[in-house]
Formats: structure tokens, C-alpha cells, sequence
């Protein structure tokens, strides 16, 4: 039986008219084939990363798993079409806070046409991914069962600076955050238990970018990170990439501009530890104090 | 006595009707103000960078030396111009091998006009820069007494490719390589002196890419990595970071473009010393194999 998934913060979304990803009830997620190259490409992706075994496993573990592509009936009711049948790791969860992070400084890759270069270098120079290496493409965040989610309108989120961005990373480990921006001061009390630890946020982050800084077979242009987790004693954030309609091969050369926006990425969470860790060391807190000053003070 | 400097491999150059830098015999190096803005902002940065307090001393040396801003004789003869005073680091060198590499993807700031901007993409896109996330502004390789040095022509450094940046980098570092590019096979005989070691290139490179993760003070457009060395039994490889006048504040954001093409540099240097370091051992040598062939398989 497929249905309508409960949780999307960014991308094309199933509605009356309108092709969107499916889930069934056995865990699966079936993304509808994109127009054009997209989905030819987002698939030929997903062959190639699947059958390569130079893929360390622990690296493996941050993509979802691929189950092949399937037809079946569309969710706008135009018919059978081809899916992509990957994990679905959002529905299995009870209450799940996601965040999709556009990642990279450039969204678009070196031989592309000049329409799509000139949309996409406008689109990442009104956005913080010029200027970040990253974008937060949307987000919803749980508050409470009175409350319930706090997801605000795309446009909206597409509309942040840098420093929207780093409200949002704080909320997003919050406890009174399910409103909008100009809400009260983030509390950030699940901040050590979803982006600290051993398991953490930034310690998924740290592997992948060790990675990153070594792996020279794909360039992942337009590809989001997905952070995923129930706040609560034991969260268990989980990251995952996705979105892959714009890989091209690496050629022995490193991935530079997700590898920047994702160093980027890892400075905000980590300054985000460093001043409201309750596990921190005071030396954490003067380190990170001074440095966010020192940004702002030359 | 100033004199024009006998090693420069980028930037102006001094020469009748020309202004460019100058050295005296005491080990300073004069780098007249540029116009426009830059040269106000190059002053701007020297100033900045040498009375803050929050730069290490470690990465400090991987800047000149600044004795302020002098007027002196213009090289072209025309009269009294200001000009930077800086430490002068290659003329002390005996047969100096020098390597201008301009670092970045982008080597145009978010505030610039458009007019610049389209002049740096466009640049950006026809050399190496976006590809690479740097691109060699030119070089010096010096081969023995008889060859003397060989030093390509800037216009044609600047058609490089990535095949072309490789071979320049492993030529740097051989002893059968004061010719072009098609000669024989570089020997790679002084990649482990010059690349490898506590103090050699690869040591200090990482070594900044640990500041440039951290730091937010600075975000360096169009700056540049010298590499100087001599060949031999002890070359003393130094790294210096130069041309600043497209130097803007960090706001609390790190300079995710310098570091990701630092981070491309670092695996292209990595792999040369994997594939032809004497002292490596089979291991280094096997994985680096795999990953290069991995990166054009796929």
C-alpha cells in the first residue's frame, strides 16, 4: 500500500496533480524518476555507488540504501512510472525533527549550459550558499504533541542569512522552538545529546569529511545533507545524504566545493557545542567565544 | 640600493615604463600600491593582520614580514611612490624553484561589481580554478648550472590543464625537468625532501588547512601559495601566503573556497609523495595507486 509520506522539507511533493515520492509499509521510499537527465542520472548514480566496493562501509552507511527502480502508479494518478525503491529512514521514526542542507558554495557543475549556470549561480548568490557553502533548503522541527511541528514556508527559509542559519541550527536542538524566528533565545538543551557524542551530528560530519578530503570519484553538486532525529534522552540523529540528479564523476580530483561548505557546516555546529554544551569545559566556551568575536570585531 | 628582483614567476613586473617591485641588499621586498582600491586594501590587510593578537605564531610565518608602507623611486622612474615594505624571502635564495599558485575556486568576493565578477568567473572557468579549486599562476624550476632555470611562459601556464598541473607539481620536486611539459618522465627524486617530512610542503599545508577550518578573521580572494625550495640534500621548503588586496573580513564564517582548493592541493601533493617517495612504504604507495585509478574508472 503506498501513501503520501508523512515527513518532506524540500523537494518535489506528491499532491493532487503533482508527482511526489511515495512510501509503502515496509520501509521503502519510491522517489518518482525526474524529467530530462535527472533521474536517468540521479539512477545511473545510484547503479554505480551501489556496485563500487571502494566504498568503505562506514562511509556506505550515510547514503540510502538502493533497492532498484520499479514501476508503479504515480501519485498523481497519471499512471505507471518508474521509482527509484531507496530506504525510507524518516518514516520509521516517532516524531522526527529533519533539516535538508543544500550543500557547496556552487550548485552548478563545471559543463552545464549557461541557462542553468546563470539560474543557479543567481539562486546561490541570494541564498547563504555563496557565501556559507551551504543553504538550509527547509526544515521542521517537533515541539511538542500540543504543539506538534514547526516547519516554516519555503520561500521564507530561502530567504535567510547567515545568521537566520545559525538561529535555525540552534532551534533545531531546542526546546522552545516551535515557533517561528523571532521567538525567544534558543535554549539548545539537546544540543549535546543530537549534535555532540560519539555518535552525534558533528562526529558523522568529521567522518564524512575525512572522507571527502580523500575521495576523488564523485563530485556531488546539488546534493542536500539530511540531519534526522526525535529529541529526548537518547535522539539518535542520523545523517544522510541525498538528492544525487547532479553527480558527475570526479576524475581524480576532490570534491573542493562540497568539502568547503561542508567545513562550514561543521564550524557552525561545533560552535553551537562549544557554547551550550553542558559536558563542555569552560576552556570550550572561552575558545568558541573568542573566536565568534574575533569574526566580527576586525 | 633597490634593484628589480631576479626571481618573480606572477604578478607585475618591473621593467622600463612598468612598475613593479623592487628588493634592497638588506632583505626587504617593495611592492609598490597597487591602484584603485587594491592598494589601499593590501595596506588595509598588513595592517590588520600584524596587530592581531589572535593569530598563532605558527601560521604567522607563513606570512612576509610588514615594516609598514614607504615611499620610494618607482621602478619606472616616474617618482616617489608608496610601496609596502615586506620581508624579502627569495632573493636570499641560491637558485630559488618557485611555484605561484592562486588559490580558490572563485577568485571574485560576494560585494564585487558584476563587471569583475564576470571577469573572474569567466577565468575561473577557463583555467583550472573551478575545477581544481586552484590554479598555477606560474613557476620557476631551477635545473643545474649548465640548464639554468626553466620558467614557461605565463600565457602558457595559464592554459593548464589538470593533467598539466600534476606534471608541473611532480617536475617541481624532479631532477629532469628543466624543459617543458613534454619531456621524459619526471624523476619526482626530491618529492620526499621538498613535499615530504616534518618541515617539508605537505607538513606546513596541513598545518594552515588546521587554521583555515577554524579561523573566520579573514576570507582570502585571489590570494596565493608561494612554494620556494632549492633541490638538494636539505632543500628547506617554504610556504608563504602572498597578494592580499582582495582580502575581506570573515564575519564569523571560515573561508570555505580557500580551504577546499588547499584541501585539492594537499591530495595532489599527498599523491606524489605516495607514488614516488623512496621512503614510503608498499602500503602508501598500493592505496595511492587505488585511489587514482578508482578516480578515472568510475
Amino acid at each position: 500500500m503506498f501513501k503520501i509520506p508523512d515527513h518532506q522539507v524540500a523537494g518535489h511533493k506528491s499532491s493532487k496533480g503533482a508527482i511526489g515520492p511515495l512510501v509503502d509499509d515496509s520501509g521503502r521510499f519510491y522517489k518518482p524518476l525526474q524529467s530530462a537527465d535527472r533521474g536517468a542520472q540521479e539512477e545511473a548514480f545510484y547503479t554505480k555507488f551501489s556496485s563500487n566496493t571502494e566504498i568503505p562501509n562506514h562511509i556506505r552507511k550515510f547514503f540510502p540504501n538502493y533497492y532498484g527502480t520499479k514501476d508503479i502508479e504515480a501519485s498523481d494518478g497519471s499512471g505507471p512510472r518508474p521509482h527509484l525503491v531507496l530506504e525510507d529512514f524518516v518514516s520509521i521514526r516517532t516524531n522526527p525533527s529533519l533539516m535538508d542542507i543544500k550543500m557547496g558554495s556552487r550548485t552548478w557543475f563545471p559543463t552545464a549550459s549557461e541557462d542553468y549556470i546563470k539560474k543557479c549561480l543567481n539562486k546561490d548568490r541570494k541564498t547563504t550558499s555563496l557565501s556559507l557553502g551551504f543553504r538550509i533548503s527547509g526544515f521542521q522541527i517537533y515541539g511538542s504533541k500540543d504543539s506538534g511541528y514547526w516547519k516554516p514556508e519555503r520561500k521564507c527559509v530561502q530567504g535567510y542569512n547567515k545568521d537566520d542559519v545559525r538561529l535555525a541550527l540552534r532551534k533545531f536542538v531546542s526546546s522552545n522552538s516551535s515557533d517561528d524566528l523571532v521567538a525567544e533565545e534558543p535554549d539548545c538543551v539537546y544540543a549535546e545529546n543530537v549534535y555532540g557524542g560519539d555518535n552525534g551530528v558533528l562526529a558523522q560530519l568529521l567522518k564524512l569529511k575525512a572522507w571527502f578530503e580523500d575521495q576523488t570519484i564523485f563530485h556531488f553538486y546539488s546534493c542536500s545533507v539530511l540531519m534526522v532525529c526525535e529529541k529526548g534522552e537518547s535522539p539518535c540523529a542520523t545523517i544522510k545524504l541525498i538528492d544525487f540528479a547532479h553527480v558527475i564523476e570526479g576524475n581524480g580530483i576532490i570534491d573542493h566545493n562540497f568539502l568547503g561548505g561542508l567545513c562550514s557546516l561543521i564550524k557552525f555546529i561545533s560552535e553551537i557545542l562549544g557554547k551550550f554544551s553542558h559536558n563542555s569545559t569552560k576552556v570550550c566556551v572561552v575558545n568558541s567565544e573568542k573566536n565568534t568575536s574575533n569574526g566580527y570585531k576586525i
